[in-house]
């Protein structure tokens, strides 16, 4: 008989997550191992009894899920966790602070339902952020025309030059997006607009997307109004609105915990896996 | 198959009771997740991460435990709480810091036992304190004359007051017991006493108890001697001595374990339920 | 049926160890209770609430492990622990701060394969650390003869009376091995070496240990190039090199594995065990 699973969830913040941690029990985790406040220097220790425990052949029943609300503390403690690895003394680790991977991966599949990404023109509005970053990434990896838009000229150039050194023959785009002058150019010829801002911003406006002919999937990933897209309900998935096809945050949602909750699963396949943006897409992609 | 059966103790003590947790998996909680040092400002999101995990079906299978030794903190995180719930989206919490309310529902159902409560008239030696005022509470609620006793005459009367508020049609008496003569006095008539003090403090001697010629039963809920009430042994439970029933801390505990596990297991039948002292005694009541 | 088997894991150091974690989830703890920056001061409270909760029959399904790397913080809470029950109201206690007790206990099991440990005579490089002291406190119960090593011949001299307040009956010499001379005198006439050094620090030549005529076990416990015994490997388990059998960390952390868990296990066979060196020990000699 196989070892219980254990998850060992990593979280940098005061309390760690109990949405991540419901996840896991739901995920079929049987002892979840929670650590708050976790600080980079201390992750060797906690990988270290993660990985000196357990005889090779039951590493893969032991996992690190990485979550919290910051999304650079989690990239740090995922360094550092796969720098704790001995050779094949690893085991499997999941990155979702802040859901930002598992967000990011359903809108991009909720938008390759509708649209063939290869070539397609796309427009990421707050692509600055954690979600809005992966989603650009994602998109590009596709082969999808990215722009990615910013209210700062100068933080979707230094976007654009991050997305082109990760994904070097990317087809990829700065725009700034503070007027709606600017939105209306930035949206000229795109199929697919995801709007990946904070809460309380409204990134497009009606009479602006309605205008955009060419708009063929509008998702917005804001669950608090004002939303980021106007006209965009946040129980939208896949609804047909003005011509386009919308999705809102809660209709992304179902996508996400189902791709969160797959991907824990997954970790306890084999102790090898590093799973951030791209592999989590790529799983949402077989549950489709 | 219904998901696993999470519970989520929120203490904002330096650590997570252990009493609350051993109570909470013998009453067949799958999962505890322990939070400790929980400040009101961080309810919240521990909240959201309970209620926006799990969909509207499922809801009742996690639950929130308020715990902690001060019962002021524990109504603070309750209030917390609650605010934080959306609508229907809410699961079921159970309140009980320093174990105040199901002490006090057992107390009052322990004395049920022998009075018809209704019209009788009771006695709260230190009624002041946590439990002591839940115990004035619910024997007001049930209908008993209550003379709520304290050292200090303006705080009885502090008590009074705020009982009237909570039970308008009550009938409150505010008594000052610091002396021999002022609670002989007290238990004038008086057919039950309860004494809810602190440790190590004698509220009730000997000669003035057995010369209360009215009084039919008392129970102490002090554990540690010196007793707070002088001639009955902390494992009394329904025991005669000089002519009245006695309960001590002991006999009245396992009322009290038997209620605690209940109302935990109580809080998985649906996820509307806020257990306070007076939904802890209607659940004790069921179990007589 | 019994109740569920619940662990407290009490640990003085920021974060409770993964590795502790993992392996009381490996010995069939049902529920884990993970507490760490756990106060001297804060361990009453805890453990009132370990055996209050259950009845007489059910205290032995509640338990506690004391952890953490500091070996003498670890021997501190269990001071503490132990205070802390009343009488037959108590459960069992396993101390292993930084795997010290099983380690020590698991090196002079794997000595007692080769040798009658019994008149035999012994030297612990390293004594002074909390392996040493304990493996030196392990071989003198068993009636051997021990020298106790040290860079420091006043620290090996306060060990060994420390040593004769615990086994007054025994055979201790202390001795300074901080140069290659002292320590090739060290070894004069022993049949078996255990060195216990921190990681980092050869502590017995190749050349001097070849030259040990006596010599017929070599046990090194470090894990970390350089070796504490240079020509020992690390994974050696009873492995002949230069006419003399040696053991490695790993080869040691085998049996300190399975005697860990059976420990673990033992807790809850009874509630009045108090698992230190001696017990660890006896335990791992019926896995033999």
């Amino acid at each position: 008989m196989s070892k219980p699973k254990i998850l060992i969830q990593i979280d940098p913040d005061a309390h760690a997550s109990v949405f991540d941690a419901v996840v896991a029990v739901d995920s079929g985790v049987d002892h979840l191992l929670q650590y708050h406040g976790v600080e980079p220097t201390q992750v060797r220790d906690l990988v270290h009894g993660a990985i000196f425990t357990r005889g090779p052949a039951d590493l893969k029943q032991t996992a690190i899920f990485i979550g919290g609300q910051n999304v650079d503390a989690g990239e740090d403690l995922l360094r550092c966790v796969t720098d704790s690895f001995f050779g094949p003394m690893r085991v499997s680790v999941l990155l979702d602070a802040n859901g930002a991977n598992t967000t990011a991966a359903a809108a991009v599949i909720a938008a390759a339902r509708h649209l063939d990404l290869r070539g397609s023109k796309t427009l990421v509005l707050a692509a600055t952020g954690p979600v809005g970053k992966r989603a650009a990434r994602l998109l590009a990896r596709q082969g999808a025309h990215v722009r990615v838009g910013s209210r700062s000229a100068d933080r979707s150039k230094t976007l654009r030059n991050q997305l082109l050194e990760q994904v070097p023959d990317a087809e990829i785009e700065a725009v700034q997006t503070a007027t709606g002058h600017e939105v209306t150019a930035a949206l000229d010829g795109v199929q697919l607009v995801i709007a990946a801002g904070a809460a309380g911003f409204e990134l497009l406006d009606g009479p602006t997307r309605v205008a955009a002919e060419s708009l063929q999937v509008a998702i917005d990933l804001n669950a608090v109004p004002p939303l980021g897209i106007a006209g965009v309900e946040v129980m939208d998935k896949g609804q047909e609105r003005d011509g386009m096809i919308c999705y809102g945050a809660i209709g992304v949602g179902g996508t996400k915990m189902k791709l969160h909750k797959a991907a824990v699963q997954k970790l306890f396949e084999s102790n090898d896996q590093v799973i951030d943006a791209e592999e989590a897409f790529a799983i949402g992609q077989t549950l489709e």
